[in-house]
């Protein structure tokens, strides 16, 4: 660790993030990186603002297939540019796997499935993407330039609950009182383990009476070191009776949980989860939903967008690409395109069916990619009986059964009326046998899992519901990509480097996976080159 | 812990919450006590709806005393009981501690100090309570029935700093980097005691093998059970580089700080402050500040309340009470208001000043309750670059300096221009070290601390400060009780006692303390003994 960056107060010093994008101008992104970690803490994004691309050659065209975030965003910066560009997209809609239903909304399946969204007016659900990390700067940058309202995604709920099959008797308890007992008893056996000195080979004598301190207070011990029931303990684990006011406010403790159930994985896996770098608050969600990110890079776009265009063939030749693709509002009839450069969105499990002229390695990339899938359920309900009876407002409660998780609405909090909250978030193994189901046996699975959780209400205040399996969607089939080392090793470089006049963008084109910052930052980093390549020609 | 209520689907139960209220109603509180920990677990809070309190005799009247929370709620009730209310208040708004201090509010302190805050319009500071724990049952009722808006509160940012000045060179921390590293350490220390047998008297082989299973999952230790740096580690605590789109998108993984730092008490009371009952989320503020509460009493008290009177005097008879007080707005004229009952919601700093005419053991206990003192400083940027640089949206940063803290702002995240953050919240011995001062050396150390952690931006977006020194308010003088041990036995239940005529209400007759739910939960069980004893009258 160097010293922090300080200054004598009034004094002017270049900000943070002032210095570092002169010293990445100046030296590019080696000297950027030694820079950032001799300062002591990187930054959280590799986000540096919008790119520079101003002075694209007069007459200069690109075409951008796909008009998810990724071919949007490549759209409005090269047109920003000076570029002429125009964008293809199979859907009659913008955003891709931005995505929102709402009630009246037609869902089509590979199978021939299809559901209409029953939900009441102003409710929906988010398939995809549904909660933006504060560290994912992109999405976050463009949220703001376009006007896309945020509000808090609330992310961690103490009074949520945590179910394992294996535990507590099949029955749910809260996060707030087993991750306070875990660390209790974490914390009991650590300080018992120091305090026979099994540990005076790994620790010195100082931080020996550090961590006994730390087990102590962090563990709340009591004199002897033990975790027991006490009003110390309750006070974080919660009470039998909480403190009240008059006559009868004296509060009563409460009885730690046992260390064998406590132990159980879901239990741990929980606080664990919340330590994790894209899990970690704060985080937001559009006002309205996730959609309203799409809708809003699509305003930028006037008239640039061909909806219902299947793309078949990408051709390319040294003068420019040519793409053909069936209209399908127009019956299918075969349209092409032209344009000196194409920008390619379209994900690996649809492209990989395309004619594509590219060099063989990119056709293996292409083609080498490992996908997953996922599915989300959503129940709407007749009122918020999780806030009125339980008291969780936002966040999850988490289950070892398929359905993984429940996520209640992060927003309308003490609505009355319908609500829709999240009744399966299945994704491994799971998101296929979901996706294996009928659309109403997944809804009737989430019912009959989820019912452990509220036992009393959830079939009897249960409306409707809508379960979108990812694998099953005719336009991408999957959900995102599932890089391995083998994958990556493989053919992430040549998935991502500019083939002739054709580069890749996307989610499928980055190193972070299912998230829309990663469709942002792959398709930054692509029509910076892009655009490099064009001024060189 | 006993089989969970469980029912065949569809199959009328009763909720869990009817049933507890019919047993409270059929048996009573010991009774409701017993069912509710047979059931498994207690409720959250002692809140049981709105008191019934109807059928007040005809023209029995109450004089309340002091228009804050709980005196508002107990006029409130009796009113809609039917007895005829009248509230008196020594200040010239109703809230009491409930308070938002805007730009031109006039600030008067004992010792003649007088601030006028500055800040620009929409901006505020809650001197007093800020945030609303999901468990504060009957803040959120009340809020619901007055048409009180919440939005919530963001209390947990792992982006957030910590910053002691014994640990890494006294430069701050993020809390989600050195929160992944304290559980990746103990992890590490824990599951080496385990190996070596150190706790083989204290865990069965079964819970012993799930430990070490907890251990490596929880902390994300190596297959040699170390937490080392790796892309597993950064992906908890963050990288050098963090993953990214395109050619340059894989990351870097980052190096954990070492033991010794991460011990540092600073650290690991950040986490288990998250997990202390009233800190755990979800948590809600009502929009616009903290006095939306106050004012939406005092809507439904219209007329009722008597601004500007100073009491002097509690005198009671065999056929009601008498009250004197100073008519501030008339330049102090004594007058004098009587009634059947009085509730007195005064705070004992106060109230321990003024002749009140009570049993010798009420009267020691308003003599005999310790209170403590706070500071809060509100500081007003013209900008918010802990969101803009540094991508901290709400929530707080810890230090083990005087000031304890910042918060930020939990509403208008990315907005442009001035706001106002929270630069102090000095408790203990720094609470009146905090008053010592002149509101301008308050601001001023509140700057000069909290330059800690940002010190580029810190002094150059400073625009204005106020600082709220409770121990210098004088219609309080303190801010809140400190119970302890010997004063409960020797002094509450005397205190909370009917009193010929007179019952006491207010944070001071609760086991909450410094809430508002102490408050109303103390409120509401003075006027049901109130209401049964005058029934029985």
């Amino acid at each position: 660790m160097t010293d922090p960056t300080s200054s004598p107060a009034g004094a002017f010093v270049p900000s943070r993030r002032q210095l570092l994008t002169a010293i990445g101008k100046a030296g590019g992104a080696a000297a950027l990186y030694h820079a950032m970690t001799a300062m002591g803490h990187a930054e959280p994004s590799q986000f540096r603002g919008p790119p520079k691309l101003s002075g694209a050659k007069k007459g200069a065209s690109v075409l951008v297939l796909g008009a998810g975030l990724a071919g949007m965003l490549a759209a409005y910066e090269l047109m920003k540019a000076g570029y002429k560009v125009r964008l293809l997209e199979y859907q009659n809609r913008p955003g891709g796997r931005n995505w929102t239903v709402r009630g009246g909304d037609v869902i089509q399946e590979i199978g021939g499935a299809v559901q209409k969204v029953g939900f009441s007016p102003g409710n929906y659900l988010n398939p995809g993407p549904w909660r933006i990390p504060y560290h994912h700067e992109a999405v976050l940058h463009y949220c703001q330039e376009f006007g896309v309202a945020l509000e808090p995604f609330v992310q961690i709920n103490h009074n949520g609950y945590v179910h394992s099959s294996k535990a507590f008797g099949g029955k749910p308890v809260r996060y707030g009182a087993v991750g306070a007992d875990f660390k209790g008893h974490v914390a009991e056996l650590l300080a018992k383990a120091v305090n026979k000195g099994a540990l005076d080979d790994s620790v010195t004598k100082e931080d020996k009476d550090k961590l006994l301190e730390a087990m102590k207070g962090w563990g709340i011990l009591d004199k002897d070191m033990k975790y027991v029931k006490s009003l110390r303990t309750s006070s974080s684990r919660g009470y039998d009776r909480p403190p009240g006011g008059g006559v009868n406010g004296a509060p009563i403790p409460s009885e730690p949980y046992g260390l064998t159930d406590v132990l159980d994985p879901r239990m741990w896996m929980t606080n664990a989860f919340y330590f994790n770098n894209v899990m970690q608050t704060s985080m937001f969600q559009p006002v309205g939903g996730m959609d309203m990110i799409g809708k809003g890079f699509a305003k930028q776009l006037p008239g640039m967008i061909t909806y219902n265009a299947k793309v078949t063939k990408i051709a390319q030749s040294d003068s420019g690409v040519t793409i053909s693709y069936e209209d399908l509002s127009k019956g299918g009839a075969v349209k092409t395109a032209s344009a000196d450069y194409c920008v390619c969105t379209i994900p690996l499990t649809i492209l990989s069916q395309i004619e594509v002229q590219a060099s063989p390695e990119m056709i293996a990339a292409i083609k080498g990619v490992p996908y997953h899938s996922s599915c989300k359920v959503g129940l709407e309900m007749k009122r918020r009986f999780w806030e009125e009876d339980e008291k969780i407002y936002g966040g999850h409660s988490f289950t070892n059964q398929s359905i993984s998780q429940l996520s209640y609405p992060s927003w309308g909090f003490f609505k009355k009326g319908p609500a829709v909250l999240l009744g399966a978030y299945a994704g491994g193994a799971a998101a296929y046998a979901f996706g294996g189901m009928t659309p109403e046996q997944r809804v009737e699975e989430a019912l009959k899992q989820g019912s452990v959780f509220h036992p009393e209400s959830y079939r009897k205040e249960f409306m409707n519901g809508t379960a979108v399996a990812w694998s099953r969607l005719p336009w991408i089939a999957a959900c995102a990509t599932s890089w391995n080392d083998e994958a990556r090793k493989a053919h992430y470089q040549n998935l991502v480097k500019i083939d002739g006049r054709l580069v890749l963008a996307g989610e499928h084109a980055s190193y972070i996976g299912a998230w829309m910052e990663a469709s942002l930052l792959s398709s930054l980093d692509a029509i910076q080159r892009l655009h490099a390549m064009a001024q060189a020609a």
